[in-house]
């Protein structure tokens, strides 16, 4: 391996004392513009790297954030990290990720790793069967500021966001309801988590605001995934009186159910309307397109990052917001469109 | 901020040598088990944890690999850094992931800030118009090994993991050809990209093969996006005589041809064939069904961090092994069989 370039090395080559050259490196006001950018450029010319591990033995800072995701390979995830990337970057912080893959088990072992690699800030969205919080205590005591977003538990000593999960539960429903939808089916993730169980409020709030029964065995607690859609089918085809009406809570989910329904023989939306959540842009090509809830997903992730770095940076406190929520919006499109003025 | 735990307040809590609490620590074969777990489990107790940075100054590593990528949003990327994670994570190392957004500028600012975080090894994947690799010698100097996936680069001291992109764009353009196709139109990105330069020579192969004389206007550069489709139909529609089959470049941007096909009163296949490139999951809910070819992505990004780590462990020579290539396929589904036997 090839030496390592120091401070030493380019004040020999400037011939000016080693003082200059770190002065000038770290931007001291004594040393001038032109001998900051000439000590600046030969640093460069010769391979001259800071030393972040004295620097950060000093600062106590290893400007590293990192990210613990439920999975990498999710439409909705990848956005939200795109908008972590893109801030953390803009203020000179790594990111490091890792996924839990939706265990409890390794999402503890993954904070364990985070600890250890001394991250200045940790920024989380809960796996599906999380059950407490304590393998974020370390970061707490050694005050690490810790950030939930989007699978949240509530904590008195971080910050959450989120978007408001009932609301948009309650927006979806209630616009199956006004397109003549009586018996709605809620497919939807595990409700240990504040996503699945606030949708399901939200259903469950515009049920009643409309005098429709809550009924149990129309709500289907499934892994969300690529083959849920072909159960759901199964469930409804076994069903007395099939429902006409489906909120699915992502829109991954949604597409697939819609799949097997058209397989079945289903027309959506005249037999079954069909919403989905996130507006993932397979809402825009599926036919009929896919009514949704847009999720800012991008934003999101910036807003995590910078305030992450407030904190740190002193300039917020993480108990003055403990909570922040970002707006949604319903979308609607031929999916859910029973009712339209063609 | 509370004051770090050291071998020495282990040592004093234990009433033992803090050399034994090192020893242990560090799994040294002269102290026996009982002492070792009795040791661990009060450091684990107390919140120790070990110092990475001395520890780090002492190895010279990091155990952490940087990963360029163009955009995290994509499902492609997403499931190629799922499998990097999952076989780093395993093997003890963080990944520090940043996109260059397409931008050869913004890969040069994220190549230096790796080279500065100190990674152990990079993995790229170039951007859209990068035009060579020199912002990746600094890493070469200090042999830090580079390994490229994907969007690749000949460089004699770096592997490349790649699938044979000539071979998948020929089996997809014979496949069409085999289905009745005779004016196939190719939509693709940047050619000083291998992916899309080595899929429009395999495109040319299977026509030459066929007989079909090759037209320049048949092939459509663009940058893969959302309202690409709208702009290929566009363009079909001018054209005195329109193709009969459309291949794509990903398939993302396919789906997005055939929804713009459909709405312009095209059918597909019958009017014209249509197929994408990657196996997104998209590919299987669009309707007709996507024909495309399956990317092994998970695998690539676990076969990258191996082959990386590998390297770092001088289990192999990266000048042993330049090229890795993975296995690809064909799958055939409804949005090009227009000879089925039904």
């Amino acid at each position: 391996m090839e030496k390592e370039i120091t401070i030493y090395d380019i004040a020999k080559q400037l011939n000016i004392s080693p003082a200059t050259v770190s002065r000038a490196l770290n931007d001291h006001p004594a040393i001038n513009n032109a001998t900051k950018s000439l000590i600046a450029s030969t640093a460069r010319e010769m391979g001259y790297r800071i030393n972040p591990f004295a620097s950060s033995l000093r600062k106590k800072r290893t400007n590293t954030l990192g990210v613990i995701v439920p999975r990498l390979n999710s439409y909705f995830m990848s956005t939200v990290l795109a908008g972590m990337e893109k801030e953390a970057n803009e203020a000179s912080y790594n990111l490091i990720i890792s996924q839990s893959m939706e265990s409890f088990k390794k999402e503890i072992t993954n904070a364990r790793t985070m600890f250890d690699s001394r991250v200045d800030g940790l920024l989380v969205s809960l796996a599906f069967d999380t059950e407490d919080l304590e393998h974020f205590e370390p970061f707490l005591k050694r005050n690490i500021p810790l950030l939930f977003f989007d699978r949240v538990m509530s904590h008195n000593q971080s910050t959450s966001i989120i978007i408001d999960n009932v609301r948009a539960g309650y927006e979806v429903t209630n616009h199956l309801i006004s397109q003549g939808s009586q018996r709605i089916m809620h497919v939807t993730g595990s409700l240990k988590r504040n996503v699945y169980a606030d949708r399901l409020k939200g259903y469950q709030l515009a049920l009643t605001e409309a005098g429709i029964a809550y009924d149990d065995s129309l709500v289907k607690v499934t892994d969300l995934g690529m083959d849920t859609g072909q159960w759901v089918v199964q469930q409804i085809q076994e069903m007395l009186l099939p429902p006409d009406g489906l909120f699915v809570a992502n829109d991954f989910c949604a597409v697939s159910c819609m799949s097997a329904l058209k397989r079945a023989g289903y027309s959506v939306p005249q037999d079954v309307a069909v919403a989905g959540f996130n507006n993932d842009p397979l809402s825009q090509v599926v036919e009929p397109n896919l009514t949704t809830i847009h999720y800012p997903g991008y934003e999101m992730g910036e807003i995590a990052v910078k305030s992450l770095i407030s904190h740190l940076n002193g300039v917020s406190a993480s108990h003055a917001t403990n909570t922040i929520i970002l707006r949604s919006e319903l979308i609607v499109r031929e999916s859910s469109l029973r009712l339209s003025s063609k």
